[in-house]
C-alpha cells in the first residue's frame, strides 16, 4: 500500500466489521482456537451518570440492531486482517463465513435510562458477541450523548422551538447526519441540515448569513431580496447595527405593504435588550406577528434565564452547546460480560464492579402514571412493573415489530421524560432517579463473587 | 416518503452536496436570481483559542480539498430540494450542473494555527463558496479539535508511547474513523482501531478485555491461552486482584522457559503504587523487559504527574479524554466572507468584528529556526518570514504538489510544534502565541468600516 493511497480514504467504509478493536479480533481467535463456543451475555450500560445529567435517552439500539442483521467481513477487509500476521487462515475463513446468530434484547429507543441499567444486552456465542463491542458502543453512544444534551435544552425552553444549528460544530459527517435523528427523538423542533432534516422528518429551517449582508454594499438590499425571494423569510438583523437594521425595516415595511417577512434573527450583542427593543418596534408599528428569534452561543442556562425572565423571543437557535454535547461529551458506556457457559459472570477491579447475570428493568409507576424507580433484576425474575428490555433479535434475524417508526420513538421518548420526577428535569442541580436493585440479583452477585475468591 | 423509509439511513450518505445547512443554498439561489456572480473570499477561522488549548494544529483542509473536487447534487438530492418548494426549477437546474470552479489557499495540514489566522480561503463565484460552508466548518472541525487535543497527550509523556483507545467514545464512525488520522498527524503512537488503523498506517496495537479473563473459570487459563496464541502479548491483570495476578504469572514463566510475553496492562487502581510494585515483581524475577502499561480513565493531567513522578510506566492507552477531546470539543471555527466583487468586506457586530480581504500568514523565526511570531497581512503584501497559506485548488482542480503523503504532514507537523515558544506546551496554563496585524490590513479594515458606517 503507497502513502498517497493510505490517504485516499475521505470517508470510513460502509462496511463496518473493521470498525473494531483489535484486541476483540485477537479474543475471538483465541475462542475459536480454543473452541470456547458457548454463548456469553455482554450488557451495554454505565456506571454513573455523566456530569451535568439527571437523564440519560438511551438511542441508537434500534438502527444498531439493524446494522449488524448485515454485518460481514469483505474479502478486502480480510486481506487487511491478513496483513497483521496473527491470524490462521482458518479463522480468517470462520470470518468470511461470519454473521451475527445471536439475540439482543434492548430498551426501547428514547427509554430514560440510568446507572447500572443495561441499554442493552447481547446474547451470542462468545466470539461472536465480542466482536460487537466496539461498534455497540460507538454507534449507542453517538445518538445517547447528543439526544441527552438536546433533551435539557428542550426542557428549559417553556415550549418555544429549539432549533439545530450544530453541523459545523460537531463531530464529522456521521455525528451531524445521526445526530439530527436523536434531535429529534429528544424534542427538538427543527435543524438547519438539508440531508438529515429530510431524511429523519425533522422540520428543515434556515435564514440568511452574515455574509449575504455584507456582500450586498447597503444592508437593506439584502434583506429586499430575501423578502421578494421567500415570502415570511427571516431576516438576520445584526451585521452592522441591530436597532437601526430594524428601524429600516419596518419603514421599507410599511412602504410596501404587500410584502410580509416572518421573523428576525438575532446573532449578537445583549439578547434581552436587544429583544426587548425590537419587540417594542415590532410592535409599536403593529407588527405583532414578526417574531424575533435569537441565536448566538446559546446554551440551556441562557435560554432558562432569558425564558424566565419572558424576554419576547419566540424561538432559539442552538449550535455549539448541542453539536457536541459541550459540557458532558461523553457517556462512558461499558460493554460487560456478565454471563458464560450458563454461569454469572463480573468483574471485581476497584470502583468497577459490575451486575452480573442477563437483566431486566422494571419501571415502577404510581397511581397518575408517573415513574417513581426502577428494579434492576435478573431477566428471568418476576417483578411488578413494565419490563423495559424487549427482545429485537432473535437468532441474528430482528423480531416483529423490533423496528418502530420513528415518529412513534419521538411521541414514547417525550412521553416518559413528562412522567419522571420533576426535580430530575432541572438543569441545574443533580438529582438521582431511585433503582433498586432485587434480591435475587444481589444474591447472584454474591454467589459470582464466592466464586471468583474461591479461585484465588 | 413512508415513516419507515426515514429511518432506513443507518449511516449517512457518500454524496454529500446536502451536508449543507438550508440558508446556503437559500442564499445561493438569492445569488443566481439576482445576478450576483461575482467572485468572493470566504476565510475559515477561529475569533479565540479554545479553552484549556495553547495549540491548535489545522488538519483536514486537504482532504476537504479533495472532497470538493468531486462534490455534486446528485437527481435523488435535486428531489428532496424540490420538495421544500422554494426552489426555482432553474435554479436546481444549476444545483445539477454544479461543480465547483474555484480555488482554494489552505495551511499544510498539521500547521499550528492561532485565533485570526485562517485555515483556509475559498475564492469563487459567492454562490458556490456560500453553499461550502458548513461542509468546511464539520469536516476541518473534526480532525483540527481531535488532533489539538491529542498533541496535548502526546507531549506530556515524555516520549512514552500514547496509544488511542477511543473509538467506543467518539461521536459516530466518521469521528472514529478519521479521527485516526488526526492522532497520527498529532504524534499519537498506536489506536486500537484495525480499520483506520491499517487506513491511516497507524501501528494498530490490542490487549485482551476484562470479559476474556471473566469467560475462563481461571483467570491464569485466559492467560495462558494467549501467551501461546500470540507470542510477546499484553495481559491484562487487574480483572480480579493485581498484584496477585502478577505474583501467578511470574510464577508460571518461571515453570515454562519457552513462553514470552511482552507486558501487562493495569486498568483501575492507584496507578503510581502498582505500577510500582508490579515492576518490583518482574524486575525481582529478572523479567525487566516485560513492560508496565496503563490505561483507565487517563488523560494528559493523570499522565503529566505520572511521568513527571518517574512512576515505571512504558506507554499509555487513552480513552475517553482524546475520543471526544472531552475538555473542549470545539474549536469555534467561524466562514466569513472577506472581500466580495474586488472590494474588502467584515461584520461589525459586537465581539465579532473580523478582518477584511484575503489574507496570508507569515511566520516568523529567529536564528535557530524557532518561531516567534506571526503577521497576518493581506495576501498580496510582502512580509518577513514563511508564508503559511498555499494555494491547494485553482479553477477547481488540485494544484499539483497540493496533497502531500500523510507521512510527510506528520513530520512537518511535529517538527513544527517543536519550533513553538515551549511555554505553549504546557498543558496547566494559558500562553499566547504573538500575532500582529499588519499595518496595510489595519488599514483596509479602518477603510472598510468606514464604508460600512457610510451606508447608516
Amino acid at each position: 500500500m503507497s502513502t498517497l493511497d493510505e490517504d485516499q480514504t475521505l470517508l470510513p467504509p460502509r462496511d463496518l466489521a473493521l470498525m473494531v478493536d483489535l484486541y476483540e479480533l485477537a479474543m475471538a481467535q483465541a475462542y475459536w482456537k480454543t473452541d470456547m463456543g458457548e454463548r456469553a451475555t455482554f450488557s451495554l450500560f454505565f456506571r454513573n451518570m455523566p456530569d451535568h445529567r439527571n437523564i440519560v435517552l438511551a438511542c441508537g439500539q434500534q438502527n444498531f440492531c439493524r446494522l449488524i442483521t448485515s454485518l460481514c467481513f469483505t474479502s478486502e477487509q480480510l486481506k487487511k486482517l491478513e496483513s497483521f500476521g496473527m491470524f490462521e487462515q482458518k479463522f480468517l475463513d470462520w470470518l468470511a463465513d461470519f454473521r451475527f446468530s445471536g439475540d439482543i434484547w434492548a430498551l426501547p429507543e428514547g427509554t430514560p435510562v440510568f446507572p447500572q441499567e443495561p441499554l442493552l444486552e447481547v446474547q451470542a456465542p462468545v466470539a461472536e458477541a465480542q466482536i460487537l463491542e466496539s461498534l455497540a458502543m460507538n454507534y449507542v453512544h453517538l445518538e445517547t450523548v447528543i439526544a441527552s444534551k438536546a433533551l435539557r435544552l428542550v426542557q428549559v425552553s417553556g415550549g418555544k422551538p429549539v432549533v439545530d444549528f450544530g453541523m459545523r460544530r460537531m463531530h464529522g459527517i456521521d455525528a451531524a447526519y445521526r445526530g439530527v435523528r436523536a434531535y429529534r427523538i429528544a424534542g427538538i423542533s427543527g435543524t438547519s441540515n438539508v440531508q438529515a432534516g429530510k431524511d429523519f422528518a425533522l422540520s428543515v429551517q434556515g435564514t440568511m448569513a452574515h455574509s449575504f449582508v455584507q456582500a450586498h454594499d447597503d444592508e437593506m438590499d439584502a434583506f429586499k431580496t430575501y423578502a421578494r425571494l421567500y415570502p415570511d423569510t427571516i431576516l438576520l438583523v445584526d451585521t452592522y447595527d441591530t436597532v437601526a437594521a430594524v428601524k429600516k425595516i419596518i419603514a421599507w415595511l410599511k412602504a410596501n405593504p404587500d410584502i410580509s417577512i416572518g421573523a428576525i434573527r438575532l446573532d449578537s450583542g445583549d439578547m434581552a435588550e436587544l429583544a426587548t427593543e425590537c419587540r417594542r418596534l415590532f410592535d409599536e408599528a403593529e407588527y405583532t406577528k414578526i417574531k424575533v428569534l435569537a441565536s448566538s452561543g446559546l446554551d440551556e442556562h441562557s435560554i432558562q434565564e432569558l425564558v424566565r425572565n419572558n424576554v419576547p423571543i419566540d424561538g432559539f437557535g442552538v449550535g455549539t452547546a448541542i453539536g457536541s454535547a459541550k459540557d458532558s461529551p461523553n457517556v462512558e458506556l461499558a460493554y460487560k460480560l456478565t454471563e458464560y457457559a450458563g454461569k454469572p459472570r463480573m468483574k471485581n477491579s476497584p470502583g468497577k464492579q459490575s451486575w452480573p447475570a442477563a437483566k431486566q428493568v422494571f419501571r415502577q409507576s404510581d397511581s397518575d402514571g408517573n415513574y417513581t424507580g426502577d428494579i434492576l433484576a435478573a431477566r428471568d425474575e418476576s417483578q411488578q412493573g413494565e419490563a423495559l428490555l424487549v427482545q429485537t433479535l432473535r437468532d441474528g434475524e430482528l423480531v416483529d415489530g423490533a423496528i418502530r417508526p420513528l415518529a412513534d420513538i419521538c411521541e414514547y421518548s417525550q412521553s416518559a421524560v413528562a412522567k419522571l420526577p420533576p426535580e430530575l428535569r432541572a438543569i441545574d442541580r443533580d438529582a438521582d432517579y431511585p433503582v433498586t436493585i432485587s434480591d435475587h440479583l444481589k444474591a447472584i452477585q454474591k454467589k459470582t463473587l464466592e466464586a471468583i475468591k474461591g479461585t484465588d
